[in-house]
């Protein structure tokens, strides 16, 4: 993409209101704008890596056998009355909102409910079990204070996967193969080594739930890394569990850190409030068990910022950032310069790169500026003094070390 | 994909309450699931269908300039204040909502406003225009009365394009192109034919405004349509304009139609409002003048049932189908035949054909039912009878007949 045709603009200074890192460097660099406190829109570089970041989500839930669709925002008082969760006693966090006729209706903020009740006409038999089906869709929670940027939303995108198993052990398989998934994700999109898997507390159906969490400043938890596995222990629970559960080591370090994901065996908590049951193979009628697996891409997106950005700007892993190459060309005028980047530009599209070229016409300096605050992984620089050489500087965002490369080297 | 994995089952009967043709039939297939009136959940098969539509969107949307954005459904009052449209007096159609601190919100059933604002951070000169963007995303509209399916709801999706350009005449060319991409849309969905450039009333910068309406029974349209030329007049203009305004006929057809998009020239409506100015090439402050775009995915794809469908079920044309080939295993357990379909099914989807392979135990009217009533273009038989000659028994939805062929003339 031409920069000069991108619509968005960089700024000096985030909103005066904006007190979380990440977000006042996306709202910078253009990526994001804040509509309100937790409220914000995605422009076109922001968007991409929100698609990036949910397209690598979604391809490792389809891996495991998820089934894609797509539930509503609006929901109805009869469904969630069900389970008690209507009642703002009970849920603080709705957004709810009414019809014309008077009748009340809430904004989503997860979909146990109408999920269980929607499966009742699919799930009858051990012979429909299980089922594995999730969204990318966006929730709505009304937090009281949303000062975290893209890391706690007022309303926000939201993956939720759910399982429906015909027991307890195909359940227990299922939810291992999830964790193995949910690892995957965070390796590809750059946090794998800071993202720690986290026992927390587990409510009716089991002892545990588990969170993955990044090791971050910004972080709102405090979790405990156990010393000799790297299992984390979240700080709830950690009073009454200071053994680690994997490897029964002692000796933990305390860090601030950020949940990115989180997998939950509901049970039968929601089928049987549904009565969502099957008959088994003997004839006998029996209730689904359900598991539960979120992720939040742009949570997870605010979270790469706050984790890898540095005192320039952001730094994208290569999976998720906007472009590949951010070429600039800084050629002040001097046609053959132009020309040698426009060609490159053109070489690197028609093999498939996705390259952001900074065409305008302006001073090296902000083109410098730009490409840091950015964080697009490798910077391509062409100048009078580059071509001299007949070469490209390439530089990763990462390194301080620029080199110089022919254009071979470069397209291969 | 194989049907026997697919957790969405068929069903005899659409709930009660459902009246529109599109929605029993997406219902009982298993492609969409009501919620309550207006609101739909979009199930693997539909939503593949909505997709589709939405990429075919997407794709003509960029190749005229648009780029692709993703704002907020929650809206604050203050940004809509501004052009009188908080008032329920004024937009009747309003969810409202409001925050823990009392502070109230809105839904969102339009972006005009909060992106006209957005822009003033990015457009300051004429070198920053024009600018096009576009989103698809959620939109709510409080209906008093949702009986049309997906043609009407209260919670759809939509994809909103808008055009900021520097004057008159720069606005008059891109919404010309507009009116081409999207006649190339209507195209590529498979209601090219039955859709008509229809002239509306225009409001205060325009004569006219321009929607595309498609010929169907469901349509809460009248159109009056030109003999000679094929452009419609819309029945809210047609006592004052009964003349074709492209081609001077005098001659009209009436039909019942569905709006399935609408361009508007919004002159400096919104730019006046919020101060959304530039200074040209002279250093003077002009006022931006602005477009909008729209199309609902999720009513044009309920218009393709309504307009498309017969007795028997569903018919989606090629470029929106959720599969392109249903091929029907009727092996009756008879293993040399199930063999063949394995094998035609594993070479079909390595060739990058996309096909949902009726793998179930189930009996033979069973699947040409399912088949019928989903619509998938193409059908597959493999059966004791056709492989005994060597071939497949293949059947376009629209035909009665179907043909024998080898695997070699499938695959080519």
């Amino acid at each position: 993409m031409r920069q000069s045709t991108l619509f968005s603009k960089t700024r000096k200074q985030a909103p005066a209101d904006e007190v979380a890192k990440n977000a006042e460097l996306l709202i910078k660099a253009g990526f994001i704008h804040k509509e309100m406190a937790g409220v914000y829109s995605y422009l076109p570089l922001g968007l991409r890596v929100l698609n990036k970041i949910s397209d690598v989500i979604r391809d490792e839930m389809n891996s495991i056998g998820g089934q894609e669709l797509f539930l509503t925002v609006l929901q109805d008082k009869e469904t969630w009355s069900t389970t008690n969760r209507w009642s703002e006693e009970v849920v603080d966090s709705w957004f709810k909102t009414k019809l014309k006729s008077g009748t009340e209706l809430g904004l989503g903020f997860t979909h146990e409910e109408p999920l269980t009740k929607l499966m009742k006409d699919h799930i009858q038999s051990y012979k429909d079990l299980p089922v594995y089906v999730y969204q990318i869709q966006t929730k709505f929670r009304n937090e009281p204070r949303a000062k975290s940027g893209l890391m706690r939303g007022r309303e926000f995108l939201m993956k939720d996967f759910y399982s429906f198993s015909k027991d307890e052990k195909s359940h227990v398989e299922f939810y291992e193969k999830a964790k193995g998934a949910y690892k995957k994700i965070f390796e590809r999109v750059g946090l794998g080594g800071r993202t720690h898997l986290t026992f927390a507390s587990g409510g009716t159906f089991s002892k545990y739930s588990h969170e993955f969490q990044t090791v971050t400043e910004a972080g709102e938890d405090t979790i405990h890394i156990c010393s000799s596995c790297g299992t984390a222990i979240n700080e709830e629970i950690f009073a009454e569990q200071n053994v680690c559960p994997v490897c029964n080591g002692k000796e933990f370090r305390t860090e601030k850190a950020v949940e990115v994901g989180n997998i939950f065996n509901l049970g039968s908590r929601f089928s049987e409030a549904f009565d969502l049951s099957y008959l088994d193979e003997s004839g006998q009628k029996k209730l689904v068990v359900m598991g539960s697996y979120g992720i939040g891409p742009g949570r997870l997106m605010g979270t790469i910022v706050e984790a890898l950005s540095d005192e320039k700007g952001m730094v994208w892993p290569k999976n998720v950032a906007p472009f590949e190459y951010h070429l600039l060309d800084l050629s002040g005028g001097n046609e053959k310069v132009k020309a040698f980047a426009e060609d490159l530009y053109g070489t690197l599209s028609a093999a498939g790169h996705e390259v952001l070229y900074d065409d305008r016409p302006a001073r090296a300096g902000e083109k410098f500026a730009d490409a840091d605050l950015f964080g697009i992984p490798t910077r391509l620089v062409i100048s009078e003094k580059t071509i001299g050489e007949g070469k490209i500087e390439r530089k990763e965002r990462t390194s301080d070390t620029p080199a110089l490369v022919t254009k071979a080297e470069l397209v291969g």
